[in-house]
């Protein structure tokens, strides 16, 4: 016999089982059933591009972080996969933006790969579920983003979340007055770090990538600004920018305020939304509202859904201009909240079906299967069980896997014509009539 | 400015634009709510897999098609893509089932990649759908697999399929009687190419592999019995092997019966299962039931739906004997013979919305907004169009998606406080009152 292979998944990358599996395709469901409310379409691209595709000019971060992907008997390798859903996004857009037409508003959820040190929930392998409405420079399509949020956490069953908005028009406003508008990207990775690393250190790495200390001051003080009063917050840096007649930043300060005003309008619950003058994302490709999304009890956890506006999404690839607006949920971060929140959503079964019919007598494997396919057209996921084995061994089966009733026949009840309906949890048995039969499993569903 | 990069797909790989994309969706939903419905539980596992999990013993045809990855700094690769979805989970089988128990059904739906030369239809991605009962011996089992793709592909919404089973045990039984069971491999793969290559050339390859003449026409008879009535077909062959006291073969003939017999019952209408001599699944894997299905109106595409049981599905990870059966759905393949018969799942919309509201005015985004949340509640995706451009442009939008229906408000009608309605395809519009206005849209949709 051949040595045996150890079965193991490689460092970074991890098996889902079914209890993890069942709530991420319920995450998904909804990201997928909110999203298409809104009009946006899916898409779906390659997990591998070319290269000169994936990759920046040389040197970038990211760039470390690509897998190269060659084929058996290929020497060097042309491809990779994705690290993230934008890039081929990206380039998808300059490919086929010309047939689609303009606004364009796509969905796409899959795993992207990067070659990051593993850590506490941090994967080699992880799901990404992005929205964008690219073609259009309204501020419609940056307000309907967040409603996007709002309804997205809500369908998965979380009313405990707090969407923060910034606008980097504000932050840009204020390097163009302080003649360092060519620091931003300086200014954007050293403020990220705020809550990680504290004032001091910001203001230390801002100093050493050349911002006058003034500067870094000035831009310590505007996101240390903290009003839990929207309005009041919008009306206090209103005045300030309107002092020093700095358009830029008015005209974000104005997005924010129509944002506020629509989303009421709509019916976002009060207190929802958050303007956090902190907030950032630690990427230049960003220019107008920003959005980051924390869990009320985990929000260490980090943001769980975040995104913004951009003026250019493929300039990589093509000289159209693409503006646009968008988010992603973080789907592996969320799972990992919901279950240190212990959210009823993992439920821990391990099944989809909530009925087993016991194989009691392999002779009517024919009528167990009819009965199954009754349940199964009235929505009632129904499992028959493969083996005529020990009815103790069969209920122990779907105890275990959390099934909530069992229904079990043998000579006896088809001989009467009934079925025995047993409630899992709760250890109940009932005999019904095959009438009465759909009613009670109704019942005891109902009751689950 | 730099060089612009040219957008585009690798060779073998393809991006699937909307209307492609909702087809894909509505057939992966189909196929997650039949595989649910039977208590068949979601699994995932990672697209990369260490190379000695994914790799056979050297030499294999597969193993050629497996593509390597490496991080940036790596200069071997030690992980690939996987190539199907068993040989994970088997890798996962072997890890895991001590804590899942048995028998354990899972499905599991996703890409694989395989560095194959790309043809019509031929793509280097593509997704698998797959279901597998494992931890049983059970003909019940068996039988459910032909339920469950019964079911499927009424789900998807084809009703003109047919499912070709047949049992390895009667081909073995034979190559057995004629004292070639060591040349199986060999036979299945020429008798796999019966429809394409003819039965002379079938012979002469079996010849070339060693199979003695006698036994190759022995084989070529078997695969070419020919009867419509499977009941009859049954009959028959089971006297030739009575006859020969071939019991092997005889097991198979019976699992063969009581699946006819139960599918029956459970109201499989007659004609959807045909037992078919001649197909065999290339791989010497399969040991008992294979199942095929083909399109009544694309035959020629090819098994859209295939699978068989197998005595052990984890022998290289683990001593653990795992036993099982299932099948899988070819994705790409199945969509591709959709729009060759312009089946009705690819509407050529490019929206998952129904509704578009004009933005006529944009002071009035927050109405409009609260009225999409409104329809959304209501399971009506409803989009609101970004920019306040001339209404012809946002109805020729709304066209060219293949939206349903268009909302219109404007100073006038928020003053009288009506919505214009316009079913798009008849170019019909209506105006009612805030009251009228789900039910006037309700009545549209339906009409759609």
């Amino acid at each position: 016999m051949a040595q045996l292979i150890t079965p193991r998944t490689l460092s970074g990358f991890r098996d889902y089982p079914p209890e993890l599996m069942l709530a991420r395709e319920k995450v998904l469901d909804a990201a997928r059933r909110v999203y298409r409310s809104y009009g946006f379409t899916p898409i779906d691209t390659p997990a591998c591009e070319s290269l000169d595709v994936l990759l920046g000019k040389g040197g970038d971060e990211s760039d470390k972080l690509v897998y190269r992907v060659l084929g058996a008997k290929a020497e060097k390798a042309e491809m990779g996969l994705r690290f993230d859903l934008t890039v081929p996004f990206a380039r998808f857009a300059a490919q086929h933006i010309n047939q689609l037409g303009t606004p364009f508003k796509r969905y796409a959820m899959g795993p992207v790969w990067r070659g990051e040190r593993p850590g506490h929930g941090r994967y080699r392998e992880f799901w990404q579920c992005d929205f964008d409405t690219i073609g259009t420079t309204s501020n419609a399509a940056d307000i309907e983003t967040v409603l996007v949020i709002n309804d997205l956490f809500e369908a998965i069953g979380i009313d405990k979340f707090e969407i923060r908005i910034n606008n980097r028009m504000m932050l840009n406003g204020l390097l163009e007055k302080e003649g360092i508008a060519d620091k931003s990207l300086s200014v954007l990775r050293a403020l990220d770090k705020l809550p990680k690393i504290g004032k001091e250190n910001v203001i230390l790495e801002m100093k050493e990538a050349g911002v006058p200390l003034n500067a870094a001051h000035a831009v310590i003080s505007l996101a240390e600004i903290n009003e839990p009063d929207n309005g009041k917050l919008l009306k206090q840096i209103h005045d300030q920018f309107e002092s020093i007649q700095n358009q830029q930043a008015l005209v974000g300060i104005q997005q924010l305020r129509e944002l506020l005003e629509v989303a009421k309008t709509a019916g976002i619950p009060d207190g929802r939304i958050k303007v956090d003058l902190s907030i950032c994302r630690g990427l230049d490709y960003y220019t107008g509202t920003i959005y980051e999304t924390f869990l009320t009890d985990l929000p260490g956890i980090g943001s769980v859904c975040s995104g913004g506006r951009y003026d250019n999404l493929a300039s990589k690839y093509t000289k159209q201009v693409l503006p646009g607006v968008g988010a992603s949920l973080g789907l592996d971060r969320l799972i990992a909240a919901m279950e240190e929140l212990k959210h009823p959503l993992l439920t821990g079964q391990s099944t989809p079906a909530s009925v087993l019919i016991v194989q009691f007598d392999s002779a009517r494997l024919g009528e167990y299967q009819q009965l199954a396919r009754v349940l199964r057209e009235r929505g009632i996921g129904t499992e028959v069980y493969p083996d005529a084995r020990k009815i103790g061994v069969q209920l122990a089966y779907a105890e275990k896997r959390g099934f909530v009733a069992a229904v079990i026949a043998g000579p006896d009840e088809f001989e009467k014509g009934v079925w025995k309906v047993k409630q899992l949890a709760r250890r109940e048995e009932s005999t019904v009539s095959q009438a009465e039969l759909l009613g009670k499993l109704g019942e005891i569903l109902r009751g689950n």
